[in-house]
């Protein structure tokens, strides 16, 4: 028997919205039956992406959702609540990419997006979509958050030592370096190519919206509140993200029990990787793999956690299908094998 | 009824090399059994390409062909010629990637590559894989030779016009760009990054081995001598090559009239797009497709043709696995129909 | 003695801007004196290029002329020319960057750049500051139109050929290649890093500006009407132009005729380099230089010219103060000695 | 009158070598007069960098060094040190941008580099040229050890506060990324482009030998034993570095006192720009800059130093030449004056 869902992308213009399409495309059990972009409603993908079909971009107002069991919202952080209000009963399950269910405390959620939530029910039900923690949660969830790029880098790299209590609570710095992909498609003068290409920066230096939602995680699994240290920098590459996290070992910790944890932990996960040398972003491009190297600092009782990912697949659009894959209950690989696209 | 054909992948090490285990992995009828590189045996691919697996590393001497059902020879010039005579009576195809069995006159062979080749016989035997141009030669092949990069670009691009007489035979040019893996996996200091970054050059200007393979297509098709202008220049991206052909209208011709033999020769080809708008490299990133887009020149009678291919797929692995498609009688796009990763 | 001349730099906020402040900044003859910029006036300079220091921009009405030597114009096209005839009056020596001043003849302006010229009285004054070929007429210039980017490269590349009769002139094709600075300061989709990076286009495919520039200095210098092939292409670089051009001999011609040719005519020009092996973009980036190579094609008869230059340099803003010392009667490089910046 | 200091550059066909030639050719009290390499002594020097004119590479042992005046080794490690230990009594300044001179104590040189110091009575009477803070060991020195770039430009970032003991020794944490030319013009497969480009990742980690570099002159000035945490990364540019600096206060400094105290010590230096927004690799770019941003962490007490230089001049060429200048008594400015290159 082939199963097939039939799947609505919104907000298909940007760069998430055309990584879910290119994952769906290869994604057995998915169909994809309809676009929506509201600035370009009318135009063919084609017109935006020659590279990728000739299906027509809609509003989504006009979208038959009936017909439709799962939508990928892929919309600006505050559109995104007000489209899945209004879709929330017609479709069997949305997953958000935005960071609008993100953060489930709603106070919280003001402080950090400047603005009232508007739909705090909502909030309330959504599942928090980091895949390696949240596989029960997932199974027949309606509303999932996918989690942000840098958050699914940094948790990935700490949750483990974390969860098993190996790591101080109140020493955590994560240095983190992002493509330019991750910052959209913008025509915005900061992202023209020759305000990137050739030079580095740092940017949202002590303020970023991400470092609520790594505390809000790290204070979730460990029981204890989290308040990291967190620096993202731009660099000129089109996908790929770096995290570099520093931790200090709890008393009597010694870096042979933070090494067994991990592999103990992510022995069955099929998107990690553990490796003995350096991880590279470019050994993951295209794919949903984490890759995670784990490295004695020489400041004693310090380790160092260099985790990679391409911020637009598991940082996103492939982290949002492997969320649902789980959700189905089917095998959580399934139209995420490909291997990485290298160089 | 699955099928399942058993793969070698001899020179595994190098970018062709890679990128043919990539689209190996991805396709249903195949299945990895080996892989070879001289320097590398003994060692797990994945030490090379992290991102790639587990699977051993060999000398092509040590593979069991008798469980082989087709090689892809991804090996240096030359070097691949003595090979794969000695086991082309054990495997059932043998589809090379490399130069040696593209020129079929043994005599331009030798002007070109400087020395006799060693395999006269053998040369006799091999099909030119340019699949649009060799789909009934396919058949049952067993020895074919892919073209190279360029060729393939500029070929796909002049040859409809060729075939049909359109363009003057004396007056043809190409100016071809090409990113970086095209020059392969070199420790040379040419290629290092600082080298090549921010900057681009020609090379090989009115000397490069691809001309003689581009004329010799012509020649076949047209009945007439080619001798075309062609310059390379090497441009700072990973994959990707622009070919910009200019050729004449041959007496009587107009470019309504091109257009529409283009169109109708191409409309049944499943990897060639004729694009509207000036086709861009990073449109077909990753995947098999040809982009053409032809424009009518400032000059009267003279028409421009910009071709782009992926170089490491439709310009190396991916053709390589199209003509094996073909030679079998299996779907012609079977594990090669994954959009283009973008950007 | 030491002489000072005053300089105000008009649009001083997009690339050409900046680089003219660069130039004039390291110039021991000039010194820097007014800014402007409508958009950002009453912004330090400092906002817009941190690295740039601290003069206000103005807007140009607030300037005050009567203490200013030399305006270098910077601004849009169309801008330009208004601004520049409300202040020609004011100040001893205009040296324009935009297109505005180039095309002598305001039919062909009109053709090409959609409008009318609204001072065809101005631009009948105007000398085209193709340094090179205009020293005699630079001499005392008050109003100055320095060439397109592209103009500059492919003419310095073809002129002496065609100046001394050795090509055929109806069958000259340039193919170019330019870095983004060339496409200017703009927040547009299609410059975003993510739009340019790892990847290559043409575009304006027979129809871009800067040929009917090109044809009307090669009809000037050789008596005949040229209408050359020109397509340029955007590749991921900063900055750096190549032209490839091809050209036919004329009858008779041999190609020794042409290597000597150059040699003679440039061998007192002190920023044009005869290369033997193959020029690069990066070995002229952030020089006054032009590079050129110059090849015997495969195609008896024809010969390949390979010219480079930075465009913000030599494309622009170098060209610009060569001008001006030529036109004082200083020596020509004044201020533009600087090595190349490499890598 | 004029001052002329002959030069003579060992070791001129790398990265460092030929920044050097350039800022050297734009100084106006030095003359280049020798040039010494190796590997390619009887070359001429535009045979390896087309751009830099027709001066010979020699041997140095070909050197008439009896009309030198200064010597800039950029020799690589250990060749560095026989050389100087040769010519140190015919020369009257030996400027070393090697490693070779860097760590004051034989025992630590020993553990950093592997093999024990050839020189040791030498190394006590090299002075270590952090220019900012050498001004007057460095009058009349005779052999300057110029710092790694990764120690100069952590090091500016962290020595005001270090200095005046606002921040706590024992949790330093520097993530530094640099560009490619810091590895040196080595044909090396990790430096090729396609496996550097469009990717980044971290190398060294815990490792590094700037590390021990670092710390002798954190605890030089603090007089306190420094054990720093540092990780290098490196990312897809030719030149630039970022090193961002996490420090603890120490008890009772207030984040107002420790930007008093950076303006205060560096109010006066030339080089070093304090900014208020993020600094900018690319605002640096080709100038001797070091470009600081000091920023309040989100996690109390802790606080965020951003500092950015070109490698190659500020982290190379650009601070021997510095440092010549201070020895010499000369304007510290001299012949580095040049506004950035942007972009």
């Amino acid at each position: 028997m082939t199963i097939k869902h039939n799947v609505a992308i919104l907000g298909a213009s940007g760069y998430t919205g055309a990584e879910t399409i290119r994952l769906v495309h290869g994604h057995p059990n998915l169909e994809l039956k309809a676009l929506s972009g509201h600035s370009r409603a009318g135009q063919k993908l084609s017109d935006t992406y020659p590279n990728f079909g000739d299906m027509m971009i809609q509003k989504w107002e006009d979208i038959d959702f009936s017909e439709i069991d799962v939508v990928f919202a892929c919309l600006p952080h505050g559109a995104s609540q007000e489209t899945i209000a209004q879709i929330k009963d017609k479709v069997g399950t949305i997953v958000d990419l935005s960071a609008d269910f993100r953060l489930s405390d709603p106070v919280l959620y003001e402080q950090t997006y400047g603005r009232p939530h508007a739909f705090i029910d909502l909030l309330g039900t959504a599942v928090y979509g980091l895949t390696e923690y949240a596989k029960a949660d997932l199974q027949g969830a309606d509303l999932i958050a996918c989690p942000g790029c840098y958050p699914t880098c940094s948790l990935l790299s700490l949750l483990p030592g974390i969860e098993a209590g190996l790591f101080q609570m109140d020493n955590i710095i994560i240095d983190a370096k992002s493509g330019v992909t991750g910052a959209g498609r913008k025509a915005k003068e900061g992202l023209i190519y020759s305000e990137v290409a050739d030079g580095a920066h740092a940017y949202g230096v002590g303020t970023h919206r991400h470092a609520p939602e790594i505390d809000q995680m790290l204070t979730r699994i460990s029981g204890q509140k989290s308040l990291v240290s967190f620096t993202p920098h731009l660099i000129p590459m089109n996908r790929g993200m770096i995290t570099t996290a520093y931790a200090r070992l709890a008393k009597g910790v010694s870096f042979d029990q933070v090494t067994k944890t991990y592999q103990a932990r992510y022995k069955d996960e099929p998107f990690v990787r553990l490796m003995d040398s350096v991880p590279q972003t470019r050994h993951v491009r295209g794919s949903n793999l984490f890759g995670l190297g784990i490295f004695q600092d020489r400041v004693p009782g310090q380790v160092i956690l260099v985790g990679v990912i391409d911020n637009l697949v598991k940082g996103s659009a492939g982290q949002a299908i492997q969320n649902y894959n789980v959700a189905q209950g089917w095998g959580e690989t399934l139209g995420l094998e490909a291997l990485p696209v290298f160089p």
